[in-house]
């Protein structure tokens, strides 16, 4: 039951103790659990970009929603997906997959030719698409470890993506903003949510 | 170490031991899982349908790349996004949420508005696009929490979603599929990929 209570736990914080700080290596867990996580053809078209500094994340601030979980948060993450699929890209990580298990370079060639012919119907902007949502998927694996480590987070979709990809030079790196996570430990007494009731739809209307 | 435990161990399982069928209790769990993920705004814009009959089955097989899987795993869900954003949608779900806590409704008023207003100026191609993202974090805890147990998964993107949506009538309940996830147990001598390494861009290049 471990993840479930997990789960329970954790909710979108919305004020994070500006005193304390999560260690280097439970952020290196909870980017671990980001890297470990599966995504569509094992391409894993996205990074994260973590933002400690504090004057870095006051550039930020004038595009975010809550500017005080960008100042006070202990690290902030960027998940940055690719800004479009090529086939250098996936060559790259094909060679890579390949050379890590012993195999031939081109053994997954037919698929690798699938899935190239694939993205060259589409455009940059459905590359994009198609490469955020897999980050949510590892935005989720982020959220569910630092639960696991009793650490706070808050995932926020709504901010200036253009500010935060300016700022942190991500167009040089063929990436673009996607989410932001907030990471720290929060401030019991201005985090309002900390004590509500967690809602969801009930089980019997959410599956069926 | 317990999540990073089970991420290592899980992998996109190829083949499935057609006579293993997963418990309804554990199947139950991972649709808690899933259930407890965070979405944007807590609007939980999505429904798991979950598929065992094999007559139902058979009828999806012409529409999916892996024809095996979805014969022969245990359970089938699809994960389904709302094909719009509506104001009863949204003012349904914050009426829940203030009665499950104890809040007048309308307590969120300000804050529906503004969603409203942001939504009314999207088309339901987005609000679909944007429904589908939250539940690519859902369907990331459903396979965590598989994992968890030890129960393999597949994950699946493509396959022919308008024959699932019309099979499942799908657009009588508002909803359009995202995402399959197969579920089971795997059949080790058919499922190639269960004894390679899993491989992923290393630390440094993922997260900087």
């Amino acid at each position: 039951m471990a993840l479930l209570e997990d789960l329970a736990w954790r909710h979108a914080t919305k004020a994070y103790d500006p005193l304390k700080k999560v260690s280097s290596e439970n952020i290196d867990k909870i980017i671990e659990a980001a890297r470990l996580a599966p995504t569509s053809s094992g391409l894993q078209p996205f990074r994260i970009i973590v933002v400690e500094n504090k004057e870095l994340r006051e550039k930020l601030v004038p595009g975010a929603l809550n500017p005080e979980c960008m100042r006070e948060c202990s690290h902030l993450l960027v998940f940055a997906a690719w800004d479009q699929y090529t086939p250098e890209r996936i060559d790259a990580m094909y060679d890579r997959t390949t050379d890590e298990r012993g195999l031939p370079r081109g053994r997954f060639k037919s698929y690798t030719d699938s899935i190239k012919k694939l993205y060259a119907g589409q455009s940059p902007d459905q590359h994009f698409a198609h490469a955020s949502k897999q980050s949510y998927i590892a935005l989720g694996m982020a959220m569910a470890q630092a639960a696991e480590l009793r650490i706070n987070t808050t995932p926020a979709e709504g901010f200036d993506n253009q500010l935060v990809d300016d700022v942190l030079a991500l167009h040089k790196l063929g990436l673009k903003s996607v989410t932001l996570l907030y990471v720290g430990y929060n401030d019991p007494a201005r985090d309002w949510l900390a004590p509500m009731k967690k809602v969801r739809n009930p089980v019997d209307e959410f599956a069926f």
